[in-house]
């Protein structure tokens, strides 16, 4: 296998990579940025990098392992005083998060290598994106890795799908990503962008 | 309306603001691209910004007129010694340009303000679409911008995914991004990484 890496290309393999990518595009020094689902903590220390030492990240799970592999991850790279880690359920979002908010990024399902009856839920999901939405600034997104391949996963990635394809097409631009040489039951992302 | 410009956030209002995102994202200096159909010569003028004083890009069109608008707008930039144009059919595409490169684009349809009568047609922007595919860097990407919209793309959308759906998941990863908020028949772009 051609090792892509090395010609600093990014490869596109599925949409964690395709959301890192997005990620670069949109987060800036200076700004705040949210995980509603720390997992982990993979995608919580890419942001903590990408928001600078004048930038906040605030990192959302219901797992206090989730956090702990979290924290310490971020405490490795030095970086804990821009993150702020909260043991909440991202429905929780507007409680502890005033924006404006230049990114909200949440992964769907169960926390790899974790606990697999404990995983998102379409009721508190939607509410999250719902919250999300409303702390964006113009100009920021909502980035939604979608897992159907699990148990209730198909049903949650169609709501999520509904509900971004019914935002108005005046104040949001909502946007499907998915591979089309893979499986069936791949997992997919699902981007909006706030525009006022 | 919110000038999202002012922010220096990319707002992705359908899929050219999309594919430029990423060409910023997968064009460097040096590299060689290929614009497939040139229409009013925009993209071929941001790939040329995009490669640098050491790269080149290759832009094919066949009606006169179109190369003729890419040709000025790309003088006016002073950028004219790293840009070399083809009348010639984009199912031309290996006769004039070797590899590897690193990004080829597609418009498909028709150009806008032109003839409505001269587009692109499904037998020629296949025959393109592999010579393209043989021709890209591991890493690169073809980027393919579709209009269902007019009469006959959709068909040719449809020949398109079909074609980037059945390329093999170890040498290619092939993606489909469209809006989701947005009326049926409106453009949508596929995008085709090659591995290996």
């Amino acid at each position: 296998m051609t090792d892509i890496s090395s010609l600093s290309m990014p490869a596109l393999r599925g949409p964690v990579p395709l959301s890192h990518l997005f990620l670069h595009d949109f987060v800036r020094d200076g700004h705040t940025a949210v995980d509603a689902t720390c997992g982990n903590g993979h995608d919580t220390l890419l942001l903590a990098r990408l928001v600078g030492a004048d930038g906040s990240v605030f990192g959302f799970d219901i797992q206090q392992q989730a956090l702990i592999e979290t924290g310490r991850r971020v405490a490795e790279a030095k970086l804990s005083n821009r993150v702020t880690l909260l043991l909440a359920g991202h429905e929780n979002l507007a409680v502890h998060v005033t924006g404006p908010v230049q990114v909200v990024l949440f992964n769907l399902g169960y926390c790899p290598g974790g606990d697999r009856s404990i995983m998102t839920r379409p009721e508190t999901t939607a509410i999250a994106l719902e919250q999300a939405l409303h702390l964006l600034a113009p100009g920021g997104i909502v980035l939604v890795t979608v897992y159907p391949g699990h148990n209730g996963g198909d049903e949650e990635g169609l709501a999520v799908e509904n509900w971004a394809a019914g935002l108005d097409s005046r104040t949001c631009y909502s946007w499907r990503m998915g591979q089309t040489n893979v499986k069936p039951g791949a997992p997919y992302l699902l981007l909006v962008q706030k525009i006022l």
